[in-house]
């Protein structure tokens, strides 16, 4: 019978991450002035051998020894052929997955979320914080700062943090402390609670509340950590697609096209950025990330200078962007609600290395109950995104009666998201999509931004 | 670097069952008229097939490709090695696990719930009916029927029910369907609700509703199905413990001691079972299973004739139990709060092969957030008891200075029970013991019944 699972074994782990910002040229991030910041402007957020990671431009990076002993408690993760599918579909195509959902919180998370807690560890932070839409950011922060005894510190939106107390209580199991934000711990959080003593809060006041918390301890042993968009971020995930690529060897096979759902882009950067570097160099393969049709930044909104946050904290970063001040529809997809794109993902689809696509929430929700339904496992609402891509190309690949080699991540599990689903079986949940006069509101946030270059690598 | 998992390939998988009724002599169940019953008498609510394999006496009995081709989603499972925890009690034991949480319903449950469904469809049956109390059985029993075309009908005691709403939606999303027990639409449930319109519902009541909704079927299509308990279950649990066995072979070790919780009996069949076989056989091995305090069947109470579920409608079986009148204190383990045991679990203890323990529910989650707090993974509150007795063994381990090899079963995760965890952690959570005036009361249920032979299988 053809192996359901391709494993590695552990010996078999990469031992390096792969860097794309050895492959790409890149916009600078620029600081008030206009002019481009250096790695001390970090310094007061982030510990320096974190820093040096961002803006390394060395090919390969060593993944650290206590970093793969923690990773191994669950990776290597499986590739899994998704044969209940294809059947169910008829479609020739061989389709494959990545199961990151087998992590102790449940998704790809804590492959960025280690390394972090340990090169704080290492660079003598006593305490992390962080902010937290739905959940699993913080999760994953929580469960990596006790692998490492660090104190974990998450801000949680506040009609999140009411919504799912699951995932307080998850953070609290790992030993981390999960406040609803706005606090009043925090002058941020003051002052939202002035302006508005029932807001539901926001991922914007969330941010400067935990950027806040570890500048204001004056002992320097307090530090910020953010789940995705980053180029470390990026980084700590290509674990996913190295090892991908080593499970297709085993079986003699390679993928024609790499899907991966994207919201600040880290899952789909895992897996694809490892293609990425085969594509560059020659090879013929499809890379498509997957975002929502209500949060359209790859496919929709321009490639600009903006804020990675809503209140103006970060640098101006490179990339597409619906503009710092957009909200999100409140579609059931916390993940996938963010306004910008990583820099790199945006790079590289500036230069038509990757090619986004759509999908409503219907579609995405459909697809998750057909792969519930075949393959079994119950898929996060953000993995529902990149299934409807493969829906389609399976039906495509049917269509046109060629048998390709489809690759996909099943960025984490539903369990703790179960109430969406309701929601779905009891069809209340309805599409968004952007307007045009909607799209064009948001964009006049840029008009005072410097612009950045349209840069081709090669 | 020692490897912290150890893994089988699929090719590797045990290909049968181990029967222990082949190697042990029982008691038979009797019927009303406290004569033997045969197989003819369970035909309205089990399928032959199934009912061939609970009376079976053949050692090893073949798994049948179609349900090796389900199980592969998620198994073999892997034997992990517990290195944090041995870190941090500082114990000289080599303590390894078997991480039966990695299933889509997340636990041990489905390794039977596949069987029964595959031999219920070759039967015919169209339909299949339970009952479930925490929630774990009915949500592996959906996923199972799912996957071999079958309806699934899932009566949950509406305490349940109304306190976990995620279960319900689980099992919807594999396209089970499940009723807050009682309902109106069995004759039981009607006569509970005439009762108390406002009952919480019981394990019995959804028992009596879930086999009327198959028996009342005349058709014949709908069967019901049981999670624990019986034979066959104990047989389709043996694959952990068969896995176990070759994991370990690779590895040239041997476990000195084995632990499983025990409710019903089935995960702890599951991973013992293949022990004990070696253990008739003349090897040197401790097999513990472990109870809850509350709920101690093993360890207080009388080997009897009972009944398995509190209606009555199971014929008489052999085995400890605490009366079938009998309602657990509402501890947070769901599935440990079943009045009797497994008449094979049973039998094992009366032949002094196995030895029972029992912890506190407070014992359990103490030992369960160090497992959280070292391996990583939240166990569920069930494999919480597990945990106690090895923090314990291994402690002993520590004062004797010996390393010895503990293995147990890691039943399944807490994601589900998270708010369990709220109320340990907000020291709401209490232990029940039963006082022997409650045990004597108990056991007066057993005055008028049969007595069961005190049988030495050698």
């Amino acid at each position: 019978m053809t192996a359901k699972k391709i494993y590695l074994t552990e010996d078999e782990m990469p031992r390096q991450w792969y860097n794309i910002l050895a492959d790409i040229k890149m916009n600078p991030p620029l600081g008030p002035d206009g002019n481009p910041v250096g790695p001390d402007a970090l310094s007061a957020i982030f510990p320096m051998n974190l820093i040096e990671q961002e803006v390394s431009s060395q090919r390969w990076i060593d993944i650290p020894e206590e970093v793969l002993g923690v990773l191994k408690i669950w990776r290597p993760s499986p590739l899994v052929r998704a044969t209940a599918l294809e059947k169910a579909l008829g479609t020739p195509a061989k389709i494959y997955f990545k199961n990151e959902s087998v992590s102790p919180p449940g998704s790809h998370k804590p492959n960025t979320a280690i390394p972090q807690a340990y090169y704080n560890k290492v660079a003598g932070t006593k305490r992390i914080t962080t902010e937290t839409g739905a959940g699993q950011w913080g999760s994953a922060l929580s469960f990596a700062c006790n692998q490492f005894g660090l104190e974990c510190l998450v801000f949680m939106v506040r009609v999140s943090f009411d919504q799912k107390p699951y995932r307080k209580s998850m953070m609290e199991a790992w030993n981390g402390k999960c406040l609803a934000s706005p606090t009043s711990d925090t002058q941020a959080g003051r002052d939202a609670l002035a302006k508005d003593p029932n807001t539901p809060g926001s991922l914007g006041i969330a941010i400067s509340e935990a950027i806040e918390a570890a500048v204001s301890d004056k002992s320097g042993s307090t530090k910020y950590s953010l789940g995705s968009v980053l180029n470390h971020v990026m980084l700590h995930q290509t674990i996913i697609g190295l090892e991908a690529k080593k499970q297709f060897e085993k079986i003699g096979e390679y993928p024609d096209i790499v899907i991966g759902c994207a919201g600040g882009g880290s899952n789909f950067a895992g897996i694809a950025f490892p293609y990425v570097l085969d594509k560059i160099n020659g090879k013929q393969i499809e890379i498509y990330p997957v975002e929502p049709a209500a949060c359209p930044t790859l496919t929709k909104a321009p490639f600009v200078y903006d804020h990675g946050d809503t209140s103006k904290y970060t640098p101006l970063l490179p990339m597409h962007s619906l503009g710092h001040a957009f909200v999100p529809p409140p579609f059931h997809a916390g993940g996938l609600r963010y306004h910008g794109m990583a820099p790199t993902v945006s790079q590289l689809a500036v230069e038509g290395l990757i090619t986004p696509k759509s999908v409503t929430q219907l579609q995405a929700y459909k697809a998750g109950v057909i792969l519930t339904r075949t393959e079994g496992i119950i898929p996060a609402p953000e993995t529902n995104h990149a299934l409807a891509c493969v829906i389609d190309e399976a039906n495509k690949a049917k269509e046109e009666g060629k048998e390709k080699v489809i690759l996909f991540n099943w960025s984490g599990h539903g369990l703790i998201d179960l109430s969406a689903y309701d929601r779905y079986f009891a069809g209340e949940l309805k599409d968004f999509e952007l307007t045009d006069a909607e799209m064009e509101e948001s964009e006049k946030i840029f008009a005072s931004h410097p612009k950045p270059q349209m840069l081709k690598s090669r």
